[in-house]
């Protein structure tokens, strides 16, 4: 064996190879495709890699597994890892070095999970006027007399029917033409890319075209794919970004851009393998299901390599398109500064750094092949403009799903993503700003925060009087308080679950208006860590979770959601300020937080400035309607840069009372003359409480 | 070894290898690298692929070769190969196929060699207006209050400074805009395609661009480097297009593709990587020669290798550009219809076929990379427009560098090449067609035909009396009455030789005007063939050869001669007919073949219509001119467009009486009075021949 390699086992996924010695065992286990957390894209500041490295002969595997195997102990650990652990073998992944044959075990709570989407398309109003058409052409063969070429003979039928001159073919389309014209027997259909290109050409009358529009968040991406004709969504297709593993915010991947040669490079190809699968998802939702073949007497029939034969089962009376990847002629992408930078491999490090100027805002009509990316090669991939470094794309996509520059109505639209997009104004003037509202919304950097994937608690009472918990995990429909203890199953708390906390906490008394832990306990729930001294609340004892140990919330964690909601509230009254306005009409939270908040409970937290209960409404990902808007309207391309320049961004950091601002906000909640809509939604105790 | 595979040696060159069983020896010479001549494209009737099976046992190679290891004799080889070469095991290897382990002896005239190629640029006038120009702008760097993206800020200066408006930017581009602009302290050099694309940012100020023009002939391929600031050619460079091995003409090629599935991508393939071949040779004519290192006592340096290390050896008083190929940001293409569809993969099928139509007319702007092109990734690549399937993008650079549509006077261009396309006309109206001269006027499909390679007769005289013979090779200065019989080396007959052995066969008498070889026989080299029974007329004695036989011209010979001609002439005649004109006022024959023919011997011949002899001009390669006008002036590129649609293409075939036309156009010459411009330069008694 080569001496420079050592053999490293990962279970219980029992993923297993050779890596180079002197890389971290995260390193190594991207190599070995195994998926461990690392929310702080390995800037050993979020503790959630923990490892344990397992000791002893491992014959099965013909290895000698043992702790000094990897690098020495660092002090950075000791924040993570108490003695004890240390004793078992517990190592920080981003930290522990491979210098030896290792058999790594990877504890439930650091196992980077499939994450629950759900990104269903609304039913927005959208103009049917795509940027991709199809059209019908009959033309006459060629003779001795006229023998025209093949491209110009469809050109001439295209202008002399539908009045489209001076187009182009791309070159892949035109590589098409002399057999689908023949196969047809010169009847076609042709594809037309925004009355300029010939993107395809097709024998004989075809009626339908396809598209997808897809939104690239931080944490997750949807795609919606759609027929270009109808405007029906044919289907919603979703996953985890990829690049999470790289780190959970934008600020950590753009880190991982600097601190690796080729970083910028793996995550574009990451994201660009997470939507060639996600369109093959959209491809293979328009085919029957499989099932195994059966022979008359029920048995299954195996084919010549042993394995089932699988025929195809289609439900009864559904009628299936059966399309390919060529079909999608289109495409429509929205995403932040960040993620639209790396997807595209543009350099994001200046986006990261103030100015924060992005290397573009206008929007990007780029080829799908240029991109890798397998829909129809000579399709144009639509990339919507960016307003700012830290408004991005997505924003846009918000913004022309909502128009709120058409509006009298002054509005708030509040994206919450892994960062805050906040834009305020109405038909008269719009400005835009971002908040750093970090993570902690999500359920990040929280000592139990997750995403939301099975067993995480996503809403939660507790009892004023016996600060009892009831509450509910994804995954089951049950709440505690009908389940027997062993089948909820915890791991920890999702970014729905985390408002719910909070303000029950508030409510419950258990915290006061500055976010610090009651003195008077109430109930045993109520406790100080025995490692750190620090107040927590158990949320979920040990019995009812799968990861052996009591979920609570600690003072941190609540510190984290203050300085997240505080960020918010600030931006929203600084934004309010600089257009001298004392109140909006109406509040429009965006993405998927958007759908899940519970609007009491934005308000109670003091998310952002008062506005009537029912002005308040979730708009759930606004950004993917706007890339579908984009899809199906390409006047809404144009309506995209118009806005991406004529909304002002603000920086709001550099207003003179910044930090003094960001400190009042932080505070739960803000006085009953501030919120008189909480008026009994909260105790009057608590509402005056100073 | 694997059972379906055998050994095959080709010998001289030495090449071996394993290669499957049922392939024909000239496909297993390809797996295997070897170059045998294939001027029909593997159709069994031009015979040049003769090779010889080597019988015995050759224990270097540990193999037993025998006759008996290749598939049975066929009828078509008859033709080639008569019963003694039969008998020393002469094969034709379109024909044999791999039974078993074979040695392969490949005789010289059958080697695919290196050919001369010579097509310096001429000095035309051409204005300077690049399609890719260069723009040096400064910046002011993004602030907190002005954060507006890169690219953004780079068009607010274009517009500013140059009035350019609405750019975009490639994606490639856009990748290296972040890094140049601050590397560059905010002052860059743009590189715009035809004042609407960015492809390309170099930091600082930057005074040069670069662009190639090339030229992709059925034979030979031919570059232009030019300097796109300086309209200065750099360099001129060519290559034999690598498509040869798969025919030489054509239609042989048209063939190839129909015959293979894979055929149409491998002849792309290999035109593309000679296309990159010409560019990296062009590159590295921009360093200096490099030269062995030596040690201060003149002893050559080895490195590590043992290898002798190489440095550089500038010539005094030269600089040297150092170019990449990145700095190449323009090309332009010519070719002829075939050649153009076969670069571009589009199906050449319908071009050989009637009414011929090409799959496209109208230039293309190609992304280099989509054709694999190794300049600048974010450069186009200009592909000249079609006239119709039989006239080409060649036959349109011709056009836009002579510009006869400007003329009074009636010009008749001919561009010889392995077709001939003629054009006829002036301001007021201009036709083309084209002509089935069939490669033989460029010396294939002849008994001793040959390209412009060492070894072919280029120049002859035939002495009236005597019959005596002398005569000029390439690759030696000295005629052959002023040589040693050895020094001489023929190997057979170029392009430009054939013309002058038929002048010189007709003026000393050796055949008459119906291309009848005498029967007074005034030498012993008007002989008959031993074999055949046919007249032969010896131009070359065995020991003047290195091909150890007498080089010969045969009546068949003569007679191809007369069908080329004959094509040409007719289908002069026919466009004169067509306009309703009987005289024209200039001869512009371009091409190789234009460079190299003498113009007295042209008009013997009966090339074209009677024309004054000092209004025949040749004008060398005007297709590879027309591909430069267009990389220096953006216009010439409009103007391609309009001439391709205005110039009428003629379908001489179709005409009644073509076959008559034909049949008169083969005699030489036509009489005294058609051609008043002969008297004095062929013998009276000949010129007055019935």
């Amino acid at each position: 064996m080569d001496d420079n390699k050592a053999k490293v086992i990962f279970q219980p996924a029992g993923r297993r190879g050779e890596v180079p010695k002197g890389i971290t065992l995260i390193e190594a286990s991207r190599l070995l495709g195994v998926d461990i957390e690392s929310l702080c894209g390995e800037k050993k500041v979020c503790g959630k890699c923990r490892i344990r490295i397992e000791e002893g002969l491992f014959e099965k595997y013909g290895i000698q597994s043992s702790a000094s195997h990897v690098s020495p102990w660092q002090e950075e650990e000791e924040k993570f890892i108490n003695a004890e652990a240390r004793e078992a073998g517990y190592r920080l992944g981003c930290v522990a070095k491979v210098e030896g044959d290792v058999l790594v075990f990877v504890p439930e709570e650091s196992r980077a999970g499939k994450q629950v989407v759900s990104k269903a398309a609304r039913d927005i109003h959208i103009e049917h006027n795509p940027a991709v058409k199809i059209y019908y052409v009959e033309m006459d063969p060629p003779t001795f007399e006229e023998p025209t070429g093949d491209f110009e003979r469809i050109c001439r039928e295209l202008e002399k029917e539908y009045g489209l001159k001076d187009l182009k073919s791309d070159l892949f389309t035109l590589q098409q033409i002399p057999t689908a014209a023949r196969e047809g027997k010169w009847k076609v259909t042709v594809s037309v890319w925004m009355d300029q290109e010939i993107i395809r050409v097709r024998p004989g009358k075809v009626e339908n075209s396809y598209g997808i529009a897809i939104d690239v968040g931080t944490t997750t991406v949807a795609g919606y794919f759609c027929n270009l004709n109808t405007m029906e969504v044919i289907d919603t297709v979703s996953l985890m970004n990829p690049q999470c593993k790289y780190g959970e915010d934008v600020m950590a991947r753009i880190t991982f851009h600097m601190m690796n040669p080729d970083g910028l490079k793996r995550m574009s190809d990451d994201i660009i393998e997470g939507l060639n699968w996600l369109i093959d998802q959209a491809i293979e939702g328009t085919y029957p299901p499989k099932k195994k073949k059966k022979d008359e007497n029920g048995k299954v029939v195996k084919g010549e390599d042993g394995e089932p034969v699988m025929v195809e089962a289609p439900e009864e009376g559904k009628t299936y398109l059966r399309l390919t990847r060529e079909d999608i002629e289109d495409m429509t992408l929205v995403g932040n500064t960040a993620m639209h930078h790396i997807l595209l491999q543009l350099n994001p490090e200046y986006v990261g750094l103030a100015p924060f100027p992005p290397v573009i805002h206008h929007s990007l009509d780029i080829r799908a092949r240029d991109l890798d990316i397998k829909i129809n090669p000579s399709a144009y991939v639509h990339v919507l403009p960016n307003e700012a470094g830290f408004v991005g794309a997505d924003n846009v996509g918000v913004l022309i799903a909502e128009e709120p520059y058409k509006s009298d109505e002054i509005q708030l639209i509040i994206d919450i993503g892994t960062n805050g997009e906040l834009v305020f104004g109405n038909k008269e003037k719009m400005i835009s700003s971002s908040c750093a509202t970090g993570p902690a919304l999500e359920g990040a950097q929280l000592a139990f925060g997750m995403r939301a994937a099975p067993g995480a608690i996503e809403r939660i009472k507790i009892d004023p009087e016996t600060h009892e918990v009831d509450y509910k995990v994804i995954g089951r429909d049950a709440w505690r308080k009908y389940s027997e203890a062993k089948e909820m199953k915890v791991k920890g708390i999702c970014g729905s679950g985390i408002l719910d906390v909070l303000a029950e906490l508030y409510r419950a008394g258990v915290i006061t208006k500055s976010g610090v832990f009651n003195k008077k306990q109430k109930s045993n729930r109520s406790r100080k860590n025995a490692d750190t001294g620090q107040p927590e609340f158990v949320l979920a004892w040990s019995e009812e979770t799968s990861i052996d140990k009591d979920v609570v919330i600690t003072q941190k964690d609540v510190r984290q959601i203050q300085l997240a909601k505080g960020a918010l509230h600030c931006g929203c009254k600084l934004m309010m300020r600089r257009m001298g306005m004392q109140k909006m009409d109406t509040v429009k939270i965006a993405g998927a937080f958007g759908t899940h908040v519970d609007r009491e409970k934005a308000l109670i937290m003091g998310l952002f400035p008062d506005c009537e209960i029912d002005k308040i409404l979730g708009v759930g990902n606004a950004a993917g309607d706007g890339a579908r808007a984009a899809l199906l309207n390409r006047e809404k391309r144009v309506e995209a840069n118009w806005v991406s320049r004529n909304v002002e961004y603000i920086e709001l950091t550099v207003e003179e009372d910044f930090q003094q601002q960001f400190m009042e906000a932080m505070q739960i909640p803000h006085m009953k003359d501030e919120f008189p809509h909480l008026e009994g939604v909260v105790p009057e105790e608590i509402l005056h409480q100073k």
